[in-house]
């Protein structure tokens, strides 16, 4: 299992009138989340674009538990539970700066091969930067 | 069972350099559709706050079926299959211009009374609005 | 001279937690202003890039007079005052639904040519359907 | 003057199919430089409006000089030039990880009163935070 911590601060322009984070503007904190983990695990989504490996998603669930408010410095939490294979799901805990569990979030990602636009298995380069945190257990 | 359709131009703006609609900006279009939804049940979102009642998203799930490209002029489906209670859920399908369907998700919303911020049932003119919809059948 | 309006109907994404639209969100209105415009005169914005033309946005100004609300339905007027060059200018003046004047902007976008990524004049059959908009008088 | 820098990730969200940050996006970044500066001057904008005062913006003006690609590290350098009276008015420079200056732009915000809505005078302890920056020389 891999699993990782961001934070992000709640922008002006992620507010609503209720006084709260639109719930559309989760995607993006989850976006931010997971090309961080990424990034620590040894991948740069821009270079792997530029490989041409596109990573769209598939699938997207959240569920709002509190409200997150403007100036916040909200921690994510992401983990990966599985090998990625041809698909990958990043899981996400988000929460408020006391420390309260404020939003669920789970998103289902493919490799797709840029010029053919099909799904492929990530390159072998890629493989091996994840292998680490799913090592079988004796 | 309510239902009902809505349209909605796809932005240069919701686009990202994938060359598609951005995953996050889908649940602008369900907002637009459920807007525009309870607008033709009779009710307007925007008089409904003033009056005094909110409708926070608790949950929020999307299926990405195919890519929604710039320019598109998307159909926007939506349902409420359940009589609203304290909570609402609507279900969304989104269909391209050439009849795709593209995306399918679904909302579930709280209705909270501003003040207290604790939920509350729907106003009665509110559920007299939905009742036609939901009759038992003989 | 060339003038066209445009609606848009103001989504609750498009609010912040002062209750009006956030003042970012204008350069999207300015957007779908000036692709209709295009449309108006004969110009797919979608299959200008598609063609191998990009227009970038060079400069945006905007003066805010009054706020704009959730669910106002908006009225943008566009003007392009000049014959385009390797430059073309919108001028835009946004109404709220009481026919007050709460906005106006102006863009300057070049075309560039999408390979090569330098300025270039717009192709003759685009030149030739703005000419009617800017006849020399006699 | 006061000056101050800032740093900001492009996010995957804010690009558009041009492979550039959306000129639209810009506004939020000089939103996030400009908080961030009241920040270090001792203001909390999230105070400031539970205070009972706002900060719209009554004008934007931005010059796009080079673009800026998704996960650049960009540098927003902000300067206030004038002891704020009841406007207040940031002047920004964004840098690319290069170095290059890739954007400027000017906001000019009011200080309004959240109740009646009128434009006021910031409070004492507001504009003696700002003093310092604006001595007059001997």
């Amino acid at each position: 299992m891999f699993t990782q911590q961001t934070q992000v601060r709640v922008r002006y322009a992620d507010t609503d009138q209720m006084g709260y984070v639109y719930y559309g503007n989760y995607a993006a904190y989850y976006e931010i989340a997971r090309v961080e983990a990424l990034r620590q695990i040894g991948i740069s989504y821009k270079d792997l674009e530029a490989a041409g490996i596109m990573m769209p998603v598939l699938e997207n669930h959240s569920r709002y538990l509190q409200p997150a408010e403007f100036d916040d410095l909200l921690t994510i939490k992401v983990l990966v539970r599985q090998m990625p294979t041809v698909r990958i799901q990043f899981d996400y805990e988000i929460y408020n700066p006391a420390g309260q569990l404020i939003n669920t979030g789970q998103t289902l990602l493919a490799f797709i091969d840029k010029t053919t636009r099909r799904p492929c298995r990530p390159p072998k380069h890629i493989t091996a930067l994840f292998q680490p945190y799913f090592q079988a257990e004796p």
